[in-house]
């Protein structure tokens, strides 16, 4: 007798939910490898990853599980009686649409070829952590052409990409390609770079201040209660610290971040945290029906990045955040802030300045250091630009785009770990997606819920977060970007509302008129 | 053509190693949720838990590693030329004997028994749980029952036993033995319960500063600067929190050990570090070219247990390491200390006292807390006494061994974990065991360098520490817990250099003469 799709799904929820145990005892061990284990754990934990890796590998190709999902597939359309693709808000449609799609993706890719990229991947992070404090990118160059070969090598496991970067973009960013995000780049790289021209022009807000002294536990102390604030559960979740601050989850109710802290600087742990807090209140908001499926994470990298940038910039930088909780950072440090206002915080925290580390990049140069890899990546992968070459390119977009040139390559090409740690293509897209995005959401929650502002005036940041736990985060990835933003906005992936934002918020700031259109 | 010894060895260690690396990763699993996990994480883990337990056991169960084994025995046989069992000092004919001893047990266990005694398992630990905060034996009295009829299944499973608690005490203690145990715990209370008698009827020395008020964060820095007094490498481990304290193990280069601190009690954590310190010596002593084998840990728990008791009692509660040792104490609380001497303190931390609870129990009355479960577990297992009469024999083995009765279960039968969370049968002699062996190890280690009690007394620990390494620490699993002491002391495991311990330390505390004998 044929076996029911009840049946049949339990069988492959049984599966993926192996699968998900296993990447989760990855993550707790990722997790312990940065934040408390000791030096002598390194070589061990290697081997112990690559063997959970490889476990869970083996199961997400195992020609048992597509086995299954055909059999799920057709019994879903026999039983329900429409096709799998027309479901769009059934959650068996979209779980099988997720694990066709991962599936299709991952035996395309030769056991041999992963474990070369692999290899190299590891090889190549090495010589960049020692080439970059040597200002040495003659050193990582050999190994960068190999990583493009790999890459292209790659793109073409994949017979039906226009082009090669498409591949990547789908990994991080499904549904979008070089042919959507190019234009839009052109147009935001259009719009922002006469604004950064014109607020280079005006004169700079005082901003010494953040760089008085501010002890760490002081610093963590603030940081908890500004996440707290923010509606972060720490019963499910905790923080601590890291070289890199990041987050990560190993379950539903085990959402972590991590943070840093610059005793010089109070700015960089208390963005670190609302930016990771973004992250993890998306995880840890998406319904708890997905636990132990793909379908329990959030949809793709720009969908994620709008929600850490939603928080950190669109709340955490907005002048009635600070309104309401300037006085408790006065409280936390009142010698370093005494002869501070609100007012003061909220423009030296909002300093627009043409730089030249993307990390460290405000809310409107930001994007132009995101469009300059765009290209070079999708140049790269065209065979339109040579990796020798990259350096040179790289310093020229700088001078084009921000009127900066780094002094060596530890300040250009070799600054971000992607290219050196991974594959050439889809590595940043994100987040200037993430930009975007968070403004088209946020206007869409203010238009739906007028009275955000003065709750976010008064320190209340329930309604918003309940807003977006309803209308994004407890979808997880059942919706791709553009269906989540259409169901949301009521439209695709647009620039109007962010240069909306940044016209009236820096317009406001640095005293400008007539900025209108994108 | 046939496979040499080293082509099919290379075979076992690949299949070995995968099965270590998911028990490590298991054991990061564990111990993240006793150190740092949120509340909300418990449900997920235990599932992720019981996937990676599923998973090791699959392959150490698995016909084709039982191939491999088969091979690389007869192939051992024919290229050396001995039996396996006659190599005794081979490393490759240990780690046979190890595989083959495992693997023999584990696949006698069907899977369903097993996963039938893991889920009562866990059942039972819970009612436990709450039946303890509430002197309630009856809610537990079934489940105990339960307990009993599987740990006589699981003894049955292997159909060569003499007595069933053999099965449970060769799962810890291989090689020892209802047998050899019995006559050597009645030779050993026998001796205890006089010693105990002439004791109390002594004065005690005072000891109440022991209960002043130690703030934790002093008493967790010095316990890492005695951790690091004893050889604790912290480049190759880490000390946390936790509610018991524990050492666990994840490679040759991650051993890590947690405490726990009371603020009232400046013994608890003092010795509790020194304890785990021990354990983690161990550990981080065992040769690395055993990694990713079997091979790779103490050989056994009365073994394991002498080397937490070494260094706990023999040297952590001895006059000589306080000699040195007190003025950093007293250093670290000098309002609490400055009334007391290093002679005051070393009486006070040797109190002898009969008491309720195994775990606080002094040096002198502590093993006979274990002889009592160790007879009612044998007794338990022979149908000599049945649940329902265990409090009631719990109480009168106390009044007859200590002199004390509970005044209820909670203090009596439901004090320990152990017959709550796994079978009855083999759990505590090793306790015991761990004593004895601790004197027989130190008693040969300082006749062969007896310079090691003036090192003490300098603080210096490396010359013992050295010593162990090499006699002991190095082999790892590689002899039995009898070979290893023929090996070191020329003796299997006997009472002499134990009582000859005590009479000679606690005869001077106590003043008493005429000590002589077991």
């Amino acid at each position: 007798m044929e076996s029911s799709f009840s049946e049949i799904t339990a069988q492959l929820r049984d599966k993926l939910a192996e699968i998900d145990d296993i990447q989760a005892a990855a993550a707790v061990l990722g997790w312990d490898m940065t934040t408390y284990m000791p030096p002598g754990g390194s070589a061990a934990r290697g081997r112990q990853l690559a063997t959970l890796a490889r476990l869970a590998h083996e199961r997400a190709t195992d020609p048992a599980l597509g086995k299954t999902l055909d059999a799920a597939e057709s019994r879903f359309e026999a039983e329900i009686g429409t096709t799998i693709a027309a479901a769009a808000d059934n959650d068996d449609a979209a779980l099988l649409r997720l694990v066709r799609r991962e599936y299709e993706r991952r035996i395309r890719i030769p056991s041999k070829f992963a474990a070369e990229a692999a290899d190299h991947s590891t090889r190549s992070y090495g010589v960049w952590a020692t080439a970059r404090g040597e200002n040495d990118f003659a050193a990582v160059q050999p190994y960068l052409e190999k990583t493009l070969d790999l890459s292209r090598r790659y793109a073409d496991f994949f017979d039906t990409y226009v082009h090669p970067a498409d591949v990547f973009i789908d990994d991080s960013d499904f549904g979008l390609s070089v042919e959507l995000i190019r234009p839009l780049f052109a147009e935001l790289g259009a719009g922002l770079k006469p604004l950064v021209q014109r607020i280079a022009a005006q004169p700079k807000p005082r901003h010494e201040f953040l760089h008085r002294h501010y002890p760490e536990a002081q610093q963590i102390a603030f940081g908890d209660k500004i996440a707290r604030r923010l509606g972060y559960d720490f019963t499910r979740g905790r923080q601590d610290k890291t070289h890199h601050p990041f987050m990560t989850k190993f379950s539903h109710g085990d959402v972590r971040i991590t943070t840093r802290v610059n005793e010089q600087d109070i700015g960089d742990n208390t963005f670190s945290v609302m930016h990771e807090v973004g992250h993890a209140l998306y995880e840890q908001g998406v319904a708890e029906k997905y636990e132990s499926t793909p379908l329990n994470g959030g949809t793709s990298n720009g969908v994620h990045e709008s929600q850490s940038r939603l928080w950190e910039n669109l709340v955490g930088r907005s002048r009635g955040f600070w309104q309401h909780s300037f006085g408790d950072l006065q409280a936390a440090f009142p010698d370093q802030l005494r002869d501070v206002s609100a007012e003061e915080f909220y423009r030296a925290i909002n300093l627009v300045e043409p730089s030249l580390i993307r990390t460290d990049a405000d809310e409107v140069t930001y994007n132009l250091h995101v469009i300059i890899r765009f290209e070079l990546e999708c140049r790269l992968l065209e065979g339109d630009l040579a990796i020798e070459d990259l350096p040179a390119a790289w310093h020229d977009a700088y001078e084009d785009a921000l009127g900066v040139r780094a002094p060596s390559d530890v300040d250009g090409v070799l600054q971000d770990v992607h290219w050196y740690a991974g594959f050439i293509g889809g590595s940043f897209q994100g987040y200037a997606l993430g930009n975007i995005i968070s403004c088209q959401v946020y206007e869409t929650a203010l238009e739906e819920n007028p009275n955000i502002t003065t709750h976010v005036q008064r320190g209340e940041l329930m309604p918003l977060l309940h807003w977006l736990q309803n209308n994004i985060y407890r979808h997880g990835s059942k919706y791709t970007t553009q269906q989540l933003l259409e169901r949301v906005t009521g439209s695709g992936i647009t620039l109007a509302p962010y240069f909306r934002y940044l016209h009236e918020k820096f317009g406001d700031l640095y005293e400008l008129d007539n900025l209108t259109g994108t």
